[in-house]
């Protein structure tokens, strides 16, 4: 319909649990880029805390670790994401481009 | 991937404004059942007051009136939809089920 738009969002879950939605796909793509949680946090105006805490849940949830924390060093430790992660980052990222494009289609009727 | 579940929500929009979402939709369905709003709240286990609130705002937000709401008779008034209402829960119904069906295609990958 004129004027109208269709939105939505849509998010991964394991066992009825959320696991990655918008918001953390963009932390995850933080670490990747910068290999610190501290920074990718700041990128985002995301408390550190909040941060450490959306990557604890994703990994407990998954089925195995997504992110990997090490402590110390000048730059006070640094993340990076485990191969299971970047495929899962990848495949999150991909139904994301497809749900735009659904939405663009519904968009255009 | 195995195990994991992709899930989302759909919602309409006009202006930035959300018109209709799943809930919405139920509501808008159970008017067209039953010809009461009353009626509808109560089989959505919604106080009438919400339900009300929820209809004015459609009206408010929608281009042209989606429920009529008449007052009196010995129900306690009736609503029914437009024909412009009937349209754009037709259509958005329509839009629910392509979303659901993209969901299948994504979670079968």
């Amino acid at each position: 319909m004129k004027n109208y738009e269709l939105t939505g969002r849509i998010w991964l879950s394991k066992d009825g649990e959320t696991i990655l939605g918008s918001g953390k796909v963009t932390l995850l793509q933080h670490i990747e880029k910068f290999g610190s949680l501290r920074r990718a946090a700041s990128e985002m105006k995301m408390s550190y805390r909040k941060a450490w805490y959306s990557i604890k849940q994703i990994n407990l949830i998954a089925s195995e670790p997504v992110v990997v924390l090490q402590r110390g060093g000048k730059d006070g430790g640094k993340a990076f994401l485990t191969k299971f992660g970047t495929q899962l980052l990848q495949d999150f990222s991909q139904q994301q481009l497809a749900f735009q494009e659904f939405l663009n289609t519904q968009n255009k009727h």
